[in-house]
């Protein structure tokens, strides 16, 4: 009986952030950990099934760098990469599209679907959904990597409104119809954008912003975007959170109300975000 | 965190039932102690609250026979009972309807729209929604007693269908237009039955059915309707809860899948039965 | 058959305002006469009904002074004005919305059902239709007597599209869930402001705004808003037209083309006034 | 004032009429005096564009033979005719089309117009509305003398959907797409059936079915279709009345609940019969 | 084989316009020898049921001068021009109507349907659609001739939503209701602007715009609404192409992207204006 | 203008077939030469495109048992099969995936977008749409080879509606979310049966079913099921067509009027075969 006091407890705590969330959509950013980890990706798809059946429309963005050079290396090919951007040359892309679409998205969708939630993936390919064009390097070629032009929203809205979670990969196509390989990150902020998302939420393998890397204690809780691009500027955010925070201030700039930066380690941490109080990681508003 | 923790587990496992629930219907007899309980009213308004947001249709029929009597007595006037019936003159009848629709229903409203959902309040004389005829008594003339005829199911559809909470008072309209004050139990019954509901929940003042009402430990769990009926039929239902259990019978010979007699002095005891695996109460199917 | 010609010539020459008021939104103060006389009572529900079933949709905003104190009394309660005003304590308010929802509206409600429409009955608490605030009095406290904030038409869109008829109780709703008795004339031209409604009907017991109400001759049939505020600065509108005249300038005002003093103690002074070219009473434009 | 009482009363009168036909769909055969006569067309477009208001669903099909014929004269054709049937060679068939798609139906447009409803004019042959075939005669060849094979409701269902009344001219087209000129009492019955119209209303130029012709008072009110059939086998039903008898068993038959021979001669018949309790001429039921 | 394999080529060739125009709407002004010549008057019904079922709504508005002062003439009335306007008294305007409506427009909707889509035919009488007044002329009555005020497109709208190729007869109504007769050009364009329709396509008997009539090789494809007009200006337009010209130009000015002129004696001109990439005739832009 | 004028011929005659099946359904299974050669290719999507912008909802379903093999080789793996079936360890499954849905329905979709419709890709395992279970086989462990058990419609439902073609990949998923391989003939069939398809179109490498695989002038045009399934037991019907030929029966006995087997090494062969009279390869009906 305790056992059940406890659950409704705590469901009715949830209450207040329930009603308040009910009818928006959230775009979430899921890589790192929480995409390895069996127990954490059927932990995120659990709270992905959640967030669907108490009316949140979720739309959710997958990388998976680590899964694409792992093959290219099965296919007896050397991942080069020139400041965290992967040179892709026409085999390089062909390998990653067939890792992002056929192995990462289509893993997620299953997970989802096991939780209870009908998920269907994407490639911005479909329906030319995100169209792209070459990224520019000052020195190199970096070949089919590309950066978001603009993002056809229709067929997210149609799968949404038909009551599926949306799986995205971060492809893109040209205007001559070539396929461009996008980071994932900005691929999120520019949906959150397009869909004029309630929330983005970034799952990564930190904390959140650390005034001090090294010491826990020093994690904000919440940040402006103008406090953001100061800390950036001053070289407080470590490198491989930059893509991550750009990807929020983007978001946020494009009228997205709060994008979090999530510790994906954690256990559900999109629903100790959504639905506490306390919240977890830090949140750019 | 470990706070933050349990409350994602808790969610998380309440999950399968709210996949489960979603997009169906309840109908919850709502009276007893529940309905005096300022702390318990408070939780009874969560648990709607609740149910409403993961998508349950909720329906909530209401008796109010204690506050009646009372304003009775303060206009000097005493009621009177015939086998549990009360008896309702010209006067009694106008009181009864003051009381149920102007103030017991009111009530239900304002704790519903307090914990967050948003509730209209309809008597079944709105869009003369519960069409009703006089009671016959083989002895005596009850009065303005009637039973259900029909169930005009329109007005509740197109508020539930614009996302209200519907809170019903139990009076009913005769064909020349008069009013019949009704079981609130067996209004519930009908309302199930005629709105195709998912679940009938009866909050009542003990914990269910039991084979010895000394003795806890004698709670049935589960009964079908030939069982219930047996029991009944030997007298080990107590003559208070007769008209609960037929209202439960009623809803599922015409059609409402499961039918619950819940203990509605166990805080948030609608959650516990719906949200867990255990459930609490008696369940007739 | 000369019966038959004549029934024909009048509905032929009321079809040009049939052409003009269908598809539009009455919104209808009623109380004074109309609602004691059980003949003015019927006569009010079938223009209602036919107002209804020629396209219009039908808001109706009731009083209830007067069956208020005469509960008040019964219960050994003497009323208390200041300034017209009722001082309003907490038991004063609970009979006030025991006497106004769940007699006075219920009453209506059930007049126009049996004269062929359909209604459902609301209080402002209902789905927080109207939100309140207390009324300041410079001198005493008048107690839970409260003015508009703002109204919430949704769920009187839903029930009109429905295809019934709103009768609505002057309550309202405070920040902390309160509730307060309003001015029903104040109501109403809320009401109509809000619905953006093609007319607002004011049922009085005189025969509109006179220069000198001894003498029925001087009754003025048009008014602007000028005038009107002119003629009240004047001191000319009796006392107890003020609120009927302000809720019509507070309806103008807002936004609707006219609003009508009507008098209520002629049958079928709504018909008169919306079917004939002579109209009946005191338009405001 | 009394004529505003008149009217309110009159009103008040034709509710219960006005309640029971919103929604329905009424066919209307107009032909004969009232087709001719300024005052009474007036009358009749006057008649629709009430019932239009008060929610019925009007299609008007007409006939016009003396339109036909009189154009015929004009270009020099002598009309034949075989037992009441016009015989129709091509230019007959070329010249009927015009008057009556050209000149008639367009009339009753504008009359309908003008009184404030709006009407749309369409043939058979648009939308291939009225399929039909030659009308085989034992002896004569009657040249495009069709009969209806089937009725395409869906073009005059967009029309009313849309808020038109919608005029016929009993045109049909075969299956090689040539033009029939067919009956246009059999019109009305046949779309009357295909529209399940609530009731069938022909106008003709007698006062209904009577026992004796020369006899006023032996007008018969109401006839069942056996009734009826008995009336037409003994041949006290005039040869002129045959079609107009026959259309309206062929419509109370094939499911409309009522079919009337109302006498155009009379102003407002159809309002007369709609909105009365004695109604006018012979009802089939 | 070989027919096959051009078949596919042709059909793909032709995807690209499909592509543009699908869900767009044309509107067509049919007139000249393409409504004599049977074989001509098959193809432009085939090219229109084309054009219906690769997604263009279609709108044709008709002429039929010839046809009405040959009526005229049988009936042995002459008729009389005043500067290319036909001088029209009520007898004349009776016969226009009766010969546009009741022959011409029924004649189109036949040859429509035999082709495969479905046609419905409107006068601007039907439903008020085709506002007008008298269009004045500085010496001359022309009498019943006038010009357009205004398009009410509702009906229009609601058959071509129900699928239905619309054919309207130029005719107008006044503001008390008289018949007017318009010349079918100005109409055309009128409606292309009323509905903005992606393209105005007006048939005539000559090859577009040349700058020398005898010389088929100075035709000119393409004009700015500038030079169209520079054109005129120079009087290198003929006159009987100047109402064809000056309803392109309306179009045009009033938001149609393109009118286009073409040679209706060619068949299928209409196919290859808009599925070819060469066009044929005269574009204004 | 010889070619104009072709043009315009062409499209006419294939009017009748646009008609014919403008609104309803083709499921195309998708595989041999017209899925290698970069012509045929081109050819195909440009007949999809077409297919789409005359109003047919397009459902394809592609095989790339090549593919896969050539992919499973590049990863050091030996293709492994009995009776025609993979033999599907782990890691084949993984690799069939990879390649099916991130490679061969991607570029699909690619080149249909490229032909200017717009095309969405999914696997069987996208909201759960192809239920499946293992495969058995008599002698030997197939692996994850499975059969249909279920197809749920609704996410195609949503995405044609949309206006989007549909690109499945032949997968399933198992009632514990485990992944199977299917022979797409089989899953093309199931598909044209769970939409109620009007044809199912599938694309093999030889001319149809020929009483004489060497003589091309025994190729048979039309077949019934009786027919083909004699053909069958009499050993006439290669082994490779086999599963193509099982594929149309199963179609047609599940309610799809007509299924039939191309020559995709044809260009255009779809449009060859659906719009005109002759028709290509073997139809069964």
């Amino acid at each position: 009986m305790q056992k059940l006091t406890q659950t409704a407890n705590t469901l009715i705590e949830a209450l207040p952030y329930i009603r308040q969330w009910s009818g928006k959509t959230f775009v979430i950013k899921y890589g790192g950990a929480a995409m390895i980890d069996p127990s954490l990706k059927r932990s995120v798809a659990q709270d992905i099934a959640l967030l669907h059946y108490v009316g949140v429309n979720v739309v959710l963005v997958h990388g998976g760098g680590p899964e694409i050079s792992q093959m290219m290396k099965k296919l007896g090919k050397q991942p080069v990469f020139v400041q965290g951007q992967r040179v892709t040359d026409e085999e390089t892309m062909e390998i990653a599209q067939m890792v992002l679409v056929g192995k990462v998205n289509q893993d997620i969708v299953s997970l989802i679907n096991a939780a209870g939630a009908r998920a269907v993936g994407l490639s911005g390919k479909d329906a030319d959904m995100i169209v792209a064009r070459k990224m520019q390097h000052p020195e190199v070629d970096l070949g089919w990597v590309g950066e978001v032009v603009s993002i056809n929203r229709h067929v997210i809205d149609a799968l949404t409104e038909a009551g599926y979670v949306v799986v995205i990969s971060p492809l893109g196509v040209g205007e001559n119809g070539e396929t461009y390989n996008i980071n994932a990150d900005m691929v999120a902020g520019d949906i959150a954008v397009a869909l004029q998302a309630e929330k983005l939420l970034v799952l990564s393998d930190v904390r959140g912003i650390m005034r001090n890397v090294e010491a826990p204690e020093t994690l904000i809780s919440t940040l402006t975007v103008a406090e953001a691009e100061r800390l950036e500027a001053e070289g407080i955010i470590s490198e491989g959170m930059i893509p991550k925070v750009e990807s929020c201030l983007r978001a946020v700039k494009g009228g997205v109300p709060r994008a979090h930066l999530l510790d994906g380690r954690l256990p559900h941490c999109l629903l100790m975000e959504v639905f506490t109080n306390e919240g977890v990681g830090t949140m750019i508003q």
